[in-house]
């Protein structure tokens, strides 16, 4: 597995890089760009993932959302992928923004002819672990995840479906209940086809109910989203939580809406709780 | 004088907002972002200002610097202009990144045709400042210039002409002495026009040899940074404080770049210091 360096630059005594590389799974080029913290080198850290948004690419997270500072307090290894493949030329696939490129869902598509490419899912919790693992002073299967908004959906269901490998959950402003809102349903619809049973082994609040996440997971929503009516729903992940017992930290901020800022202001509760769990 | 709210977000307990309106001394619609922190509303805060380098807007600092987060903490009001007039299809105005728009290096021009739009050194001291005093909750004549680049020339000459106005200057990487390097030489000639006399109000270097600032300046340089060699000349800064025994604080990073992952990793710093030079 070859990476190829795409920049590298000092950030808070550590490095910000972006890097490129042949993806397995999605057959095409794929980037992510990783912060290591200071003193790395010396005694490698755990690794904590963050899945970007709707529109996003590999860089969004690490300019916008003020994380590094926090990292590099921690002792956190920042990593963040990118959000979908590109330029398949797939048909459909540039056609609006919450579907195809940059809109990739965390999954692993089952319908043509997303499914040989569409496979963000496996890509986030198996190649590019494995990447990190080989190339980076990361401690190996000592993992956090976290995400906003597509993201924070893809974080909910990567640490409900793998709670042996990820130790710690959060998410700003998650798609709660992708099965029952637009924005899911227009790209399950495509992603994994008609059958709406197919879809239910991507939803949180219905992963959940099955089986919830052995230890608190952190939700921040603000109450001026734009996005809120209609597409997050934290409503059924909080009753998921509540039906099954899960310990869900869910906090509704007046005033906040769906952006970075939003994001930028509570970046550092979420460093400190994945911290505090990844025991850095 | 009318401001135009271009957006307005909730952002760590304060107001991250974008304005336009039009301006007096440029002749042209300008933006610029202000950050009012936490408790501003009842108690008005000290202003200041961030000077951004070449290309950038009025919205490229409160992005990537991760600022906010230290203005809210020390009770600062962040204004951050454009970096010149935009729109006017002066003949070259478009032609280099490093000349026209997005280069307007916070002087008054002199020569034609730019004489009558780019006035950024009086908008930045005169016209914006008195915007943000009647319309954000300020303490008037209380206010900190910084900047970056093209933007750090600007503070530190903004800061030498205005002492009685500015109480702190600091900057990231700045134009040192632009009359001896190609930055400087290129816009001065075109701004000033040929007669090199003219260029010496204009040159932190020159001018702190003249008259120094009556409190410290804080300078931050990175050593692996792309401009050193041959634009930024911190050396003549230096020299020129040595001579009349300018306080400077020159900070000399080993690794670092010119980039926003450099700012960012000194950012609090700044900020730091001109709390406690304004008083917050």
């Amino acid at each position: 597995m070859s990476v190829t360096v795409r920049s590298e630059q000092a950030c808070f005594g550590g490095t910000i890089g972006v890097y490129s590389h042949a993806s397995r799974e999605t057959g095409t080029e794929m980037r992510f760009s990783v912060f290591v913290p200071p003193g790395a080198a010396a005694r490698p850290r755990p690794a904590l993932y963050f899945l970007a948004g709707l529109t996003c690419t590999e860089e969004t997270f690490m300019i916008k959302a003020g994380a590094l500072r926090h990292a590099a307090d921690h002792g956190l290894v920042l990593v963040a992928p990118d959000t979908s493949p590109r330029g398949l030329g797939l048909p459909g696939e540039e056609d609006s923004w919450d579907f195809g490129t940059g809109a990739g869902f965390y999954l692993d598509a089952e319908a043509e002819p997303w499914r040989p490419h569409y496979r963000m899912y496996s890509y986030v919790t198996r190649e590019l672990p494995a990447l990190i693992e080989a190339g980076f002073p990361v401690q190996a299967g000592r993992r956090g995840v976290f995400g906003h908004s597509m993201g924070g959906h893809g974080a909910l269901v990567i640490g409900l479906r793998n709670p042996e490998t990820y130790r710690s959950v959060s998410a700003f402003a998650p798609i709660c209940n992708p099965v029952a809102v637009p924005w899911g349903e227009k790209a399950f619809g495509h992603y994994l086809g008609p059958d709406r049973s197919r879809w239910t082994a991507w939803d949180a609040s219905l992963l959940m109910r099955q089986r919830p996440f052995p230890d608190s997971i952190l939700v921040d929503q603000g109450m001026k989203d734009q996005f809120l009516d209609g597409q997050l729903r934290p409503e059924s992940l909080e009753s998921a939580a509540a039906a099954v017992g899960q310990k869900l930290v869910l906090r509704r901020h007046e005033g906040y809406d769906h952006s970075y800022w939003f994001i930028q202001s509570f970046i550092a509760d979420h460093l400190a709780w994945h911290a505090e769990r990844l025991g850095t």
